[in-house]
């Protein structure tokens, strides 16, 4: 169906892509075959490092004409097939596209290159006073892939997620075409809404090249409390009692005491504490010391009331350290204590995280696999493994697909989405139908089909 | 092209619609052929105030069946002839589906019906302590007609648009298909995001019948300041001065003296000051006096140092009343003291507010037209006013074109955008295309074909 690369189509490429920057067949490395989680391996024929817009509709304009399948991709952390080649052909790597290109101190945007690293912005923002606030655990992301998956992170019940935080896109549509969506206007109302299709679109329409993106001033202060809990149920239970208490907290994550020790584990270091079985991880910020210490004065006696064991502020650089570094490792560590293992990213409406967590419990006991989870608790977006841990194949596959089948089910009941922030990719396709129903699918493929009739661009992804 | 409404058209449309809920031709009222700007009238063939989205998508099902053009309206109050049914046939009113469906507290979400007045919804979440942050000027337009465009309005600085406050949407397609849209969840990543590609569709993709909306804590205070200035020119270079300071403001709005009197004289009640040629008008909100103080205090000084004359608090009940009836009655008062006029309501990026409304005055003279001019000055969004003032209509309409042309082509340069707020609806259409251009023009009507393949809904606006 699709024309396979030959030595013409390589030929074509390497007349104005230099040496260096193209590979082919076996100089690809075998991690352009493979996502972060390594549920589908194909390699691509051509994997190509692209410098420049124009670079890129070049190669685009190729790939149309030709019918060569072609995918983009940053740093390849996702977590369901979305940057893997399915099809083959050309890959090109966003990764040397890593400038920042200009900081509007009076718009206060900053436009950026998608392969400029997550840390790298937020980084270069943060020694300006200002702030970027989207904050997913994988800080190696790039911000193409993070505006593609519609990232959100640990700080959204505050701040929102990437969505919020994107301007303006400069896109490659799949015939070579490039657009520029949106602009450094904070309101817009004109014509379709066709930046934030392309939000979340998981590389399917179009190749992101240039983004605008919204900063904040930096807040001038950020207090994290650490809460004890003698188990998980009373810890999640605590959340909704916050989430009533109006108060304005920039993130609420829960984590269990075995996500803790694996971390340790993996890491090598001591986690403040691991003499109880939950934690609640509570962040407040803002410009007045006055106001966070009443906040967060008001929602650690709140859960002392409800069954904190106490309250430890994570203050002193070495704490800060071992706390966040655990928390960052936690998919890392999950990941080293299993053969293999397969992820749920659901999001459920805010009321509904304990009852989720429990029923993660549940679903546990009935398929006999263990299934850690932790999480955005206050945002309802929860990051929940299954583990293989040497089960044979067969009897893996069953018992995940059992597990699945249950775990989604229950969020749609709770008025849940298939997934809260890592996409749909390849692997939860059979799930989106479910949730959206079949028409819902049938407008999503037809917009596929406007945007790239030729079903060239990253084939066999979310619809 | 369509089918024309008929008796048996109308038989079967009363078979399942009660007397007093349906009106036929002549019994419909003059207001339904027009908008709050009236630049084109057309009467729809029926009327039909619907109660349910079972009834809607009836409706919409026989439309489509028969090809019978059908329009969705809320008040009426946009300004760029969205809710005209250029084509006639069935006009479905949203006015009584007016109820607040739920709120709920622990999410912090309410769902309601899209015929719930902006200031109902006000009122009804203020009263409970709550905050629904849009706010545009015309608090009778419903909340359907302010998804429908993206409203912004003045708190758009701090809190962001209508978009923004969006979490579901129940809508109805043209076929008669009910989908849901989002939910109450904070995150998703979950397909293609058609909830943002319905918001500011401007109701021809399909009709919103139930929104569920995100709700904040209400801040504790919030303080207005008036700074009067010698020259309009002063006051909006202070503009980008302001935003330069790092205080986080909830709204900067500008007026001039020729718009504050009009408003007096349309409302017959006086403004504070009349003195000065141009005042800026400043709102602080948050929970924390002393912070609300320090910004207020800095920003003032700011002001008074470039050229402010003064600075008012607006904090008696009877000052609050005469500066917001004022704000309130702008657009209403330009419209009284001209026998015509049209409006053009650009967005540009932040930094470049004070550059457009200097131009505006150049084109005031080039063309020879009064444009008086007033808006959010702190997020870029300007509402632009050309007044025919007793001229005859050819030349009117030519130096319009003229002003119209000068305004959008001043607004692209600038990295603008046509339309904040408002809307492309009928009137804005050839300005859309000039500036973003074929290719996606192209896109937004295979969008179109998408959702509507008979194009019955809405038909002639947007693209």
């Amino acid at each position: 169906m699709y024309k396979k690369i030959d030595d013409r189509d390589i030929e074509y490429l390497r007349s104005f892509i230099p040496e260096g920057r193209i590979l082919v067949h076996d100089e690809i490395s075998h991690d352009y075959a493979h996502d972060e989680l390594g549920g589908i391996e194909v390699k691509p024929d051509v994997l190509i490092y692209v410098l420049s817009t124009e670079e890129v509709s070049k190669i685009m304009k190729y790939a149309y004409d030709n019918e060569i399948p072609i995918v983009a991709r940053g740093s390849g952390t996702d977590l369901v097939g979305a940057a893997v080649a399915l099809e083959g052909g050309i890959m090109i790597c966003t990764k040397r596209m890593n400038h920042i290109l200009e900081l509007d101190e009076t718009n206060l945007t900053i436009t950026v290159e998608p392969g400029v690293l997550l840390m790298e912005l937020q980084a270069y923002v943060e020694e300006r006073d200002l702030f970027y606030p989207p904050d997913p655990g994988e800080k190696s992301a790039t911000i193409g892939g993070n505006i593609s998956t519609n990232a959100g992170g640990m700080r959204a019940v505050k701040y929102g997620v990437t969505r919020d935080y994107v301007r303006g896109l400069t896109v490659v549509l799949p015939d070579g075409s490039i657009q520029h969506l949106g602009g450094k206007v904070v309101k817009n109302s004109s014509g379709y809404d066709l930046k934030d299709l392309v939000i979340g679109s998981e590389g399917t329409l179009c190749v992101i090249t240039e983004a605008i993106l919204k900063l904040l001033p930096k807040p001038d202060f950020s207090v994290s409390m650490l809460l004890p809990f003698l188990t998980m149920e009373k810890a999640i239970e605590v959340v909704p009692e916050i989430l009533k208490s109006k108060t304005s907290l920039t993130a609420i994550e829960y984590m269990s005491l075995d996500t803790i020790i694996s971390a340790e584990e993996f890491l090598g270091k001591k986690f403040p504490d691991t003499n109880y079985a939950a934690y609640i991880l509570l962040t407040f910020d803002g410009n007045n010391m006055a106001e966070i210490e009443s906040e967060y004065t008001k929602v650690a006696s709140l859960c002392i009331e409800k069954g904190a064991i106490d309250g430890y502020f994570v203050d002193t650089d070495e704490r800060k350290k071992s706390v966040w570094n655990a928390r960052g490792a936690f998919l890392e560590a999950i990941k080293a204590s299993t053969d293999k293992m397969d992820e749920c990213d659901v999001v459920v409406p805010k009321s509904r995280v304990a009852d989720f967590i429990k029923y993660t419990h549940e679903v546990a006991e009935i398929t006999g696999l263990r299934i850690p989870s932790f999480g955005h608790a206050g945002d309802g977006n929860l990051h929940i493994y299954l583990c293989k841990d040497n089960l044979e194949e067969e009897t893996w596959q069953k018992k995940a697909d059992t597990a699945f089948e249950l775990l989604y089910a229950r969020a749609r009941e709770y008025g849940g989405m298939v997934s809260g922030e890592h996409g749909i990719g390849y692997a939860k396709k059979p799930y989106l139908v479910k949730q959206v129903g079949d028409r819902q699918i049938e407008l999503m493929q037809s917009i596929k089909k406007v945007f790239d009739p030729k079903n060239i661009l990253n084939p066999g992804k979310v619809c």
